[in-house]
């Protein structure tokens, strides 16, 4: 069969995959998603017992006298089912006409982070969730050493997934060969304000919003969890490290990170009602690529990783008018306030005095 | 009340519009949208005949003998009513500590698209089609007037809307103080291609496809409609016009383009079943507004307007991964292929031989 593709459209810039796979018009026009999530059926076949069912894990943190591919695991990566990207093949860099394509090969790894369904992050005790983490950063240290992959992607998309893993804790790892469009913005905009004031930009928003004080959601010794100033969608969080860092995977407190992140994600659930919300973690790209131009140079000066949950609501509330403006109805203060109480009386008005 | 704002994030560079009017939870977390469109009341406070329940109009195609605000017109404009920009005030552009802010200041119009409701461009006739475009040109050529506007942006959103409009044709046109992100990196992009071949880069793309004819859907003399080579989302259509021409308001064309345009959409109509759209004009920024650096110096050599049809699915089969990629699960070759024939037997596999 042939390879999927990595195709960039010269107008916007933006890189897409296009898949190859066969799909039919109706899968595209279903509706639903994920009904019924909450009264799926207990037996996953990621859960603890069924590794057979699965492919051979490759990386696992596990009971000191557990075996690979066996119960006794707390985290488990696998390659996942249906790649997007293949590992095996050369990237094939090649124009069509005016157009740049790239095949596509990569990472696609499936984290499994927890031995029991329907177990995710706002249920997780700290230690589970700190499990979680040092998975992810075994994986980015493991996948930046294969220098074909310029940028390592995590992400969540809790609420997403047909079969067993709509209701099975997970993230997608994704290594690419390609820097996107939108990271290489944020890389030139980092770039750009060290530049002008010599100190980093991700440092100066730390500092004026602990001055500031009103887009603070929570905190501790060494993270911070905002809501961006301008946040494109309600209640979006960003969790940063206080001191200056350029990739997660360089972090060693991820007791506090952990901690953090699931204080967050529980405030989430209980004020937006278990809400679908993606999770991103956006570290530095991979410097072993061997590319050092631009914004290669001074990325670890510029550079400061961060973690961005998104909820997602439907388009009435969220959307962005034109592509080109994202509209936001509520302010990021007032999000800010809501999530600094763990219970809010969701629904009721607000006070004007408040 | 405060003025809604403009916000820019530092980090992506993007703007967002943060509503100041009291929205509440409970609203955010509504999941469906517009259940039971097709079977809604045929009275619309935007019908004709209707007029004394809205706004005065700003604009209108009428008939000889009709009278302002009166029965007897075609196509519509109206202040809309929860405006997300006012028309009035100064923009007061300043630094909350680093970052920037603007106020809400723009035009927020409505276009009633025809006198009667469940009357849409799939609907329509080409003269219908046609003096809704003229409507578009009319309203750019004036907003292009206010130097203060530096963006006219129009899209219809198919399927959106709460109350009447949610089965009435009409679309948004929104006139903005700041040029956004992505319509700069397409500017940007399109000055880098001519300084590179000094060519267009739209004209390049064109000339390449019409030569290739595997993503042409369909043309007439002056316009074509094509499957996008990098294509973000399924069934996803760029109509352009085949000379060279920096603005759709210059443009004089509009039967063919209403022919070419309500073609195209009574195909997506047909093979999508009655799918939601976005669609979006992109005409050139305003040359009024006194900017002559960088990409406006050389806007009318570089860039080229279009009009594209994103029609909008369910995540599952239209994500983007980790704000990285978009991932497209049907390859545009395949869409144009399929989008080729006026009716298509959805749902029916495919000859694996064609």
């Amino acid at each position: 069969m042939e390879k999927n593709q990595f195709r960039r459209d010269p107008i916007s810039g933006q890189w897409t995959i296009i898949l190859t796979r066969e799909y039919e018009i109706p899968d595209l026009l279903r509706t639903s998603i994920h009904t019924g999530k909450k009264d799926a059926q207990l037996q996953s076949k990621y859960a603890s017992g069924n590794e057979a069912e699965t492919p051979p894990e490759i990386f696992a943190i596990r009971d000191d006298n557990s075996q690979r591919n066996e119960a006794g695991w707390k985290v488990r990566v696998l390659p996942y089912r249906q790649p997007l990207l293949e590992i095996h093949g050369e990237l094939n860099s090649r124009g069509v006409g005016l157009y740049d394509v790239l095949d596509g090969i990569g990472a696609h790894e499936l984290v499994v982070e927890s031995p029991q369904p329907n177990h995710d992050f706002h249920n997780m005790t700290p230690d589970e969730l700190g499990d979680v983490l040092t998975t992810y950063r075994s994986r980015i240290l493991d996948l930046k050493r294969d220098p074909r992959f310029r940028y390592i992607m995590i992400h969540k998309n809790y609420g997403e997934g047909d079969d067993d893993l709509a209701f099975h804790a997970h993230s997608h790892i994704i290594a690419t060969p390609i820097t996107p469009a939108r990271v290489k913005a944020v890389l030139m905009n980092a770039m750009e304000h060290f530049r002008y004031k010599e100190r980093c930009l991700f440092c100066d928003i730390i500092f004026q919003e602990l001055n500031d004080n009103v887009r603070v959601i929570d905190q501790n010794d060494h993270f911070v969890a905002l809501a961006p100033f301008a946040s494109r969608v309600p209640f979006a969080v960003r969790i940063l490290p206080k001191k200056h860092e350029t990739f997660f995977e360089w972090n060693s407190e991820h007791t506090q990170l952990a901690e953090l992140l699931q204080r967050t994600l529980v405030k989430l659930h209980q004020i937006l009602d278990d809400p679908h919300y993606i999770m991103v973690l956006h570290t530095g790209p991979n410097m072993a690529t061997g590319k050092r131009r631009g914004y290669w140079k001074t990325l670890e000066r510029d550079y400061h990783w961060y973690i961005e949950i998104t909820p997602r609501f439907q388009a009435y509330t969220n959307f962005e008018i034109g592509s080109g403006f994202y509209v936001n109805v509520i302010s990021p203060e007032r999000a800010a306030k809501i999530l600094q109480t763990e219970k809010t009386d969701v629904g009721k008005p607000e006070s004007k005095e408040g």
